[in-house]
């Protein structure tokens, strides 16, 4: 095999100094965020604008070469790296990072693939509007992997996923032609959903290139509050009656169990808890107000007070200012960290139909137990959009390694019940490589097989992304 | 072309009273809404549920024999009544009509095809919750048509289009396979999103059987008040004030020119003209709250006094009763009527980037006036959503059948300026046969060229509604 032909096509079309063939300056592209595997690659290509794309996908097409697109490389499920066959090139679409457009009357941005997602939520902010995407990653992950991998986060009880923030898509195909698909319409009814075929797709269905995303009036004031309940069965409780209460103003809803914030509480001993003693659960509520903090504010009480005549809650603390808020989402969002400081562990991103989420829980806990005794479950997450990580620990008196050699098993566990209960064993992560597998077991034959005619239909030479989702 | 072995297949299949032959028992199936086209069709066959519908569909790859399906025959583009060939069957939906299931907590409903929307609003009513979906047709219209033209309707300011209420879909699939999709889960990265495909297809790609449905809490107050304005430019300023001050809150603003108006004053003279005199423009503004109706009062009173204040608006009235609402809706709801008394019209149903709609009006209006002098632009529609049912009625001295003949040329200046805009020719409505050729002017090769792909691929035989979208 010469790919010297290629090669040298390729740096004709976008420049020398973007066909990287080293090495070195290939390394950072070929493995995976959390450096559990290295693949190999011809080149990394970094084009400049959507034609460069085109153009690459057309060499690609022509010399049979397999194409690995590539974001900020921060996906969790293997999706974005080669494999080790060495016959791909990754496809960086790093330099495609202007924000093309803003409107704040149509409440619409354009922004490029290669975009890092914090700073079309900063482009957002400066013509005072709120882009609601948020997520761990967003100082580095881009806008065009949110997209490919309908990235899910922290604001989807209120916004919906990325999916649901996309009005229209720049796509290359798998062909090198362009789709021009940037409107930015709220209704428009002329045929083939093409735009969220494209979205959650991986990349094995063309390029995402540029897309509009929906933007909204940034909130007067966002307020927390941290209830202290018995059981998740509560928490299913609670959350009806936020919702009742606060509509679409209930923008957070997430469980955490006490041992995870004993975890947090022993990694983390700068970490103040904000009550007099322990409770089994606790369910973190935001609020995004359009009008005041002190309506906010009002709201968040009426419900703690409501949850608390009920029997819903034990007890509860209202944050009475945004670093108080900030003080109590801290406690939420170092629970990964204290999991993983306290050792190896075991991870689920599964989402399940909300009014089963206690049941669920019960009955898995139970199975673990009763196959695993002495597991330890730090289970938390978006109970508001039905997304539990349900990790698991390995007991105490077990070294981690040992435990981790079960994970299959653990794993057949966890994804048989979820199934079992009519959820998803990957609810914001994708399928990648990792999970590409594991799904042909849930998915019905007739559902694969769809699958299996579309990529067919658009990619008939297998060339994007292979080995990736199907 | 002998069809009795088909036939004879189809009664043995859902039973003899259930596949049509009669002329008479045909009729209502046969022709549209509107009256305006009349098909033929060997049969109208009537399954009773999805493993009937997945056998006829069985039957017809068989016999090589097209499938129009139909639910309650409300469509505006002839998307639900089959050709003048005779050749194809109507496959009737109307006997899918099971609500399934209703999830309070999951805040789901589970619906069959074929159960009228009106049907399904009640079944989440009487869990406390609502189903936004609402339309005109709302009495005699199906779930599946909804779903299957991806309806628009008068809540898609705050909950989108039915493409944005569905979570899942079971599907019978052109050969005949069920694909069992009904997961109620808000989040599911594991693929490619074959709901989405099939949502907005108009049965082209196989036949939508049942559905979940999102359905939210019952707002405890919905008020409404309408504004006096000088232009579209106004009211896209109030739009923008509104959206920041009541966030989700606001979920109906409908702009209407003041001809609009004035033609309902002259054909409903009982209907009341809340001003003491005329204004260019006036917008309606209607709030869900789920707090209070006191709580919706005060902030209507403070959206339309910053209105006032910055001479947004010139004049406004508050509905202070369910009734006073019901009488100003009223006045939005009988245009098309009274358009209808005034005499033939030419209809579109558009959309557009929201920030671009009063350079539309004005520029579209001039237009007209130059080609059609003294015709008679009657706009008004959902403009917190960039629809607008921008209607032309014959001038005053001219024949209106004289008028209609023009047609395909006012469409050609609407539609070429709707396209050059960024806009949608087909907001709400599809493309069914009616827009099909029309639609090839506006949309790129590429585009056309993809949808030709997918439909080859999921129905290689062409046998599902063909002659409709591509």
């Amino acid at each position: 095999m010469n790919n010297d032909a290629f090669l040298a096509a390729c740096r004709l079309a976008i420049g020398e100094a973007h066909v990287l063939t080293n090495n070195d300056d290939k390394a950072a592209y070929l493995t995976d965020q959390r450096q559990r595997y290295t693949g190999e690659a011809i080149a990394v290509v970094k084009p400049a604008n959507t034609k460069e794309v085109a153009k690459l996908v057309q060499l690609c097409a022509q010399h049979n070469i397999p194409i690995v697109p590539q974001g900020g490389n921060t996906g969790l499920v293997l999706g974005s790296v080669p494999d080790q066959s060495g016959k791909a090139i990754v496809l960086s679409l790093k330099r495609l990072n202007r924000i093309r457009a803003v409107d704040p009357v149509n409440h619409t941005i354009t922004a490029e693939a290669g975009c890092i997602l914090q700073h079309v939520q900063e482009a957002a902010a400066n013509a005072g509007r709120l882009l609601p995407l948020s997520l761990a990653a967003e100082g580095s992950c881009t806008i065009g992997g949110n997209l490919s991998t309908n990235a899910g986060g922290t604001a989807v009880l209120r916004y919906g996923n990325t999916r649901e923030l996309c009005l229209g898509l720049e796509v290359v195909t798998a062909q090198g032609e362009i789709l021009h698909g940037l409107r930015g319409l709220r209704k428009d009814n002329t045929g083939y959903d093409l735009r969220d075929l494209f979205i959650g797709a991986e990349g094995t269905l063309g390029i995402i290139t540029a897309a509009v995303l929906k933007i909204f009036p940034q909130p007067k004031a966002q307020l927390t509050a941290l209830a202290a309940l018995q059981t998740p069965a509560d928490a299913l409780r609670l959350l009806t009656l936020a919702q009742s209460h606060c509509g679409a103003t209930l923008t957070g809803f997430e469980l955490m169990s006490d041992l995870c914030l004993q975890l947090v509480a022993k990694h983390f001993p700068q970490l103040q808890f904000p009550f007099n003693q322990r409770h089994p659960q606790y369910v973190l509520l935001e609020l995004s107000d359009n009008e005041s903090a002190e309506h906010a504010g009002s709201l968040l009480e009426s419900v703690i007070g409501a949850a608390l005549e009920q029997g819903i809650c034990q007890d509860a603390v209202l944050a009475s200012s945004s670093i108080q808020s900030r003080a109590l989402w801290q406690l939420r969002e170092s629970i990964s960290s204290a999991q993983a400081k306290e050792g190896k562990n075991i991870k689920h991103d599964i989402s399940l139909p909300i009014s089963r989420i206690a049941e669920f829980i019960a009955d898995t806990d139970a199975l673990l137990q009763e196959n695993f005794p002495g597991c330890r479950n730090v289970t938390f997450g978006h109970l508001g959009d039905g997304n539990l990580h349900y990790n698991v620990s390995p007991p105490l008196n077990i070294p981690a390694e040992q435990f981790i050699e079960r994970q299959a098993e653990i794993n057949r566990v966890v994804h048989d019940n979820v199934h079992r209960m009519n959820g998803s064993i990957s609810a914001e992560h994708g399928l990648g490589a990792l999970k590409r597998e594991e799904i042909l077991r849930y998915k019905s034959p007739v559902e694969i097989a769809l699958m299996k005619t579309i990529k067919q239909a658009l990619d008939p030479l297998n060339l994007m992304n292979p080995g990736k989702v199907i």
